[in-house]
Parts: structure tokens; C-alpha cells; sequence
């Protein structure tokens, strides 16, 4: 089996590539050779896999998707993209990477198999942000995609273009809305997600970290290792289950800042929570209220996808996976 | 005031066209000048618009979107597609029309204001086609956009492009919805819908026509007169009670076959119902069990936007102006 991953230098790509090196098999066939494409060369994890290329390619250059289609792998995760803050910030580059390129690598696909019979598996990573206020609350599986930012938008039409190529056999599409991965490893960064990770992340390590909306403001999480195994198991599942909604809710934890507090206080003591400084941000506060609280995956939990459950598992996925001295 | 119609040769575009030649006017402002476009050149309709001009463009042609958003007009209703059945047969010709064209012409309004402010209505038809089974009865207004064919793919995607565009200041756009439209003039023709029309049209005119599905299939309907009154409106309405979700669910008539039958036999007697002929089709029942069957239009009634609610006025307003030997 040939595995493709396009987008394996972000933080889920390596760890999906890490995780499919080390056990050399998806969905029990051996895999004998993984191409790893980003638009800087990913890093080759050391494993069980012989044969791993790493490629510089960018989705939306001349030709790139064609030579990425060309590989004629078995299973194809299409998890590259420009993040929501950047596509708000350029348009064209949004709609470029985001929209092009997965619209390229899909007619790719499509016209390698007119060329020779092929019909891969495709896994697509969207994102909770196709949805926007006013939103239920949990959201249930049949609720109306209606994105508030152009990231959003660009994943919502790659989601109705996933959904079109499956249904006409071009190939053999699973597209996860993934939530918001806590804890995720390293530096802060500037998302407006980003405090949901720091708030916990930061006083783990015995560093402060701020807090900019209300402690009542609640979201839906999972943790990076969820998130592998959600791909993982998108690549493999019976597709005759998922009918024409080729996309799916993933299961997480809806949890407030407050249950994430609680569960901090309870793995480090009062100490953590101490570390914590509430600054408001009314900006962040507004970017979050059109956010979704939590959802209702019935189709996925139906599926076999299942993810953590608390906060406390959440962070003692991070302790074990990601922190500094974690075992792995 | 300078109206666009792009797609100005098809049954609705020629009837928007002739409407708004006829009064002269738009939300109370006078037409000064009125362009229509279309793939062969639009008919030119007599009224109180002194200047006209009939285009011949392919909007998904180089330059051709640039060329009509040059035309800086202050009312753009882009009705251009190509319809279900051959959006299905030539899947590349589909997404060139309806995706590619209704995208270039966004593109080139947006890079139109770029070079000088520019903020134009923009009124776009969309289609119940978006919708797919499983579906609700009635399907409300935040029903997840799940289509089961290539043209609804690309109407909800075109949906999703509209709403970011708005969003980002590139136009105002409104997207309607459109039910089946019922009574169509004209001879019968192949769509799968088509026999909504006819087992209404042929018998009122003493011919016999043919009904392949059961009397008990529930259906989504609107008079042509009906839909210029919406465009009209969506051209002229205040925007500011849209929100981001820019398309809109129009109302109509839920009616079964027998509905149909019933209101045509007040209309026409026992002697038009006798001209039905009963010959099932197995794939034009499949097709339409994947259809909407009614809708719960909140938000378009709450807008202002209404329409007949019975048949028995669907065949009224035929009569009035398209039968042969109507009014109008």
C-alpha cells in the first residue's frame, strides 16, 4: 500500500506520519511506501515503512496536483491548507490554497482515472469553522453549513466538491470536521484558538499564560491524538455506511473555560491555576461567540469514531504524547 | 439606474426582463438602461427602458466576466446556468458554466472595485436542488445543504461564494431559492420536472399528457410570475435583515399529484383530467424521491417575499399570461 499525505508538515501531518511510520500498517495492510508532501519538505519519521519520499510541493502550482495524482497512491489525506487568520488576512491566497488547490488535486485524481482505472481513498481534514452563529447548541449532524469566515467558506465548498466526486466515483472521499485541537505542543501562537491549548499548556510547564474571554464561553475539543486516530480510521472504514454526507461531525469534549480550569487544578494544583491572568479581549470574545459550542455526532459516533470524553483526558494525552519529557 | 440580467435568454430571464422593461422602474428608481446577456442574444423586450442592449457572452469565457462587471451596472441578477440534466451528462461543462462562470463573475466585481469603489447588488438564482435526501418535511431554513447532483453542488457552492463576497463588502448579494416553477409555458420537455408543468399545461389545452410518478408525490411549486416577483424583490430589499446566510428559501405551494389533479379538474373539468395518462417511470420516481417535498420559508416570509398558495392560482396565473390566447 502507497499512503500520500499532502500537508505532512503541519502539526497533525507529522504526527499522522509518525504514527503510520511506527506501525507500518493502516487498517491491517502493510504499507510499502509513504510520499510526504508539504510546501516545505516534511521531516521522514523512522519506522516500519522502507520507503518514504519527502516532496517541497505547493498544492497550487502548475502541475503540482497532476504529479501528486500521478503517484496513483492508495490512500490519499489531503490535510493542507492556509489557517483561518491568514485566509481572512489574503484573500486570494485563501481561495488559492485552500479552495484551488484541493479543487487541482481532486481533478487530478479525476483525470488520472480516466487516463487508468483508480479510485483511492481520500481523507480531507475540514474544520468546525463551515459553521457560524446563530448556531444550536449541541449542533446536530444535519445542521446548515454556513461559515462566518473565507477559511471556513473555502472548507465548506471543498466539503460539497468531496461529496460530488464521491457520489460520481472519482474516488472514494471521508472528509472530519475537526474540532479544536487541545492541548496542541509548542509555543503559543496567535490563532484565537490559541488560549484554549495556553491556558493549559503554559501552566503545566510552570509558565503564566493569559486568558481573554469568560470562563462560561465553551467549545469543543479534542486532542491531537484523537485527531490521528480520527484520520487513521477514516482511511479505513466501510464507506457504504456514510450514503452522499460525506463529511462528519467528530466527536470531542464540550467543555467550558471554566470545566478546563477545574480539570487543570485538579492535574497540577491551585499553583497552575494560579498562573492564569483574565485579560479580556473583546475581539477574541467576538471571533468565539460565533463559534460552535458543541456538537451531536451521531453519524460518527455510529461510525466507530470515539475521542475523549473530559478535560482530565485531554491533558493526560498532552503529559503523555507532547509535554516536555513526555514519554513519547 | 443601470440593471444587469445575465442569463436574460432562458424562460425566468426573459420574463424578469420584460417586467422590468415594462414598468421602467426598480425599487422606485428609474431604469435608465438596461443590459441582457446570455450564450445567443437575449430578446430585446418594448416598454420604458430606451436604451437596451443585447449581449451574446459565454461568462465562462476569457474576459467575459471582466467585460460585464466593467459595465459598473448598480443591479446585477445573474441567472446563467446550464440546467440539472446536463450539468450531470457533462460533468466538465457543469462546473465551467455554474461554478466557474458564477466565480469569475464575482471575481471580476470584486477587482472592479478594486480600481474604483464599486458595491452592487448582485441577485442570484440558486436552486431547492441543493437539497438532498434524507430531507424533513418541511425542511426548514438552517437544513444542511447536502445536494445529490452536480448542478446542486455547484448552486450551493455558488451560495457559499455569495455569502463570503457579501460578507467581505465585494457586493450585496441575495440568493433565492427557487421552487419548481409550475406552470411553465411552452412545449414539454425532458427534465425530470417536467411533468409538473405538464399534466397542467397539455390538458388545458385539450392535449393528452403523460404522468410517470404516483399521485401521492409531494412537491415544491411557484408560478414563472411568482419568480420575477422574487428576483424583483431580492433586487430591492434591504439587506441589512439578511445576516450572513445570503440565500433564502423562497415560499410556494406544497402540492401532491393529486393536488395537481384536483385543482385542474376545478379548472377544466372531468374531460382535462381524462387526458392524463398514467405510465409510471421507475427513474423519474427515483430522482424525485430525492427531492424536497415542502419547505418552512421563515426567513423569506419574515423578508416579505410571498407566493400563491394553492394550485388552483398556479393555474390561474398560466392562464392569465402564457396560455395561448392569454392576456398578456
Amino acid at each position: 500500500m502507497h499512503v500520500l499525505v499532502i500537508g505532512a508538515g503541519g502539526m497533525i501531518g507529522r504526527k499522522l506520519a509518525t504514527e503510520l511510520a511506527r506501525t507500518g500498517s493502516l487498517g491491517g495492510a502493510e504499507i510499502k511506501r509513504m510520499t510526504l508532501a508539504d510546501v516545505t519538505p516534511p521531516p521522514v519519521p523512522a519506522g516500519e515503512v522502507e520507503a518514504i519520499d519527502a516532496l517541497a510541493v505547493d498544492i497550487s502550482a502548475p502541475g503540482a496536483a497532476e504529479r501528486l495524482a500521478s503517484l496513483r497512491a492508495d490512500v490519499i489525506f489531503h490535510l493542507a491548507a492556509i489557517v483561518s487568520g491568514e485566509a481572512e488576512r489574503d484573500f486570494e491566497k485563501g481561495y488559492r490554497i485552500n479552495l484551488d488547490g484541493t479543487r487541482l488535486l481532486f481533478e487530478a485524481i479525476r483525470l488520472e482515472g480516466e487516463r487508468q482505472a483508480y479510485l483511492p481513498r481520500l481523507v480531507f481534514t475540514s474544520s468546525v469553522a463551515v459553521y457560524g452563529a446563530p448556531l444550536p447548541d449541541p449542533i446536530p449532524d444535519d445542521y446548515i453549513l454556513a461559515p462566518l469566515t473565507s477559511y471556513g467558506t473555502q472548507k465548506a465548498i471543498s466539503e460539497l466538491l468531496l461529496a460530488d466526486y464521491s457520489r460520481r466515483g472519482f474516488f472514494d472521499g471521508v472528509g472530519i470536521r475537526l474540532p479544536t485541537v487541545v492541548i496542541r505542543p509548542g509555543a503559543p501562537n496567535a490563532a484565537a484558538s490559541g488560549f484554549f491549548s495556553g491556558i493549559l499548556r503554559e501552566p503545566l510547564a510552570g509558565e503564566r499564560s493569559v486568558l481573554p474571554v469568560k470562563e462560561t464561553v465553551k467549545h469543543w475539543l479534542a486532542s491531537p491524538r484523537s485527531a490521528v486516530a480520527f484520520l487513521i480510521h477514516a482511511a479505513t472504514l466501510e464507506t457504504s455506511g456514510l450514503g452522499a454526507r460525506r463529511t462528519l461531525n467528530m466527536p470531542g469534549v464540550a467543555a467550558t473555560v471554566a470545566d478546563q480550569i477545574a480539570a487543570l487544578r485538579r492535574a497540577a494544583g491551585p499553583d497552575a491555576e494560579a498562573l492564569i491572568d483574565r485579560k479580556p479581549d473583546e475581539t477574541i470574545e467576538r471571533i468565539i461567540a460565533g463559534w460552535p459550542k458543541s456538537f451531536a455526532p451521531e453519524r460518527a459516533a455510529g461510525l466507530g469514531f470515539s475521542a475523549e470524553t473530559t478535560v482530565d483526558e485531554l491533558i493526560e494525552v498532552y503529559l503523555a504524547d507532547d509535554a516536555p519529557n513526555a514519554a513519547s
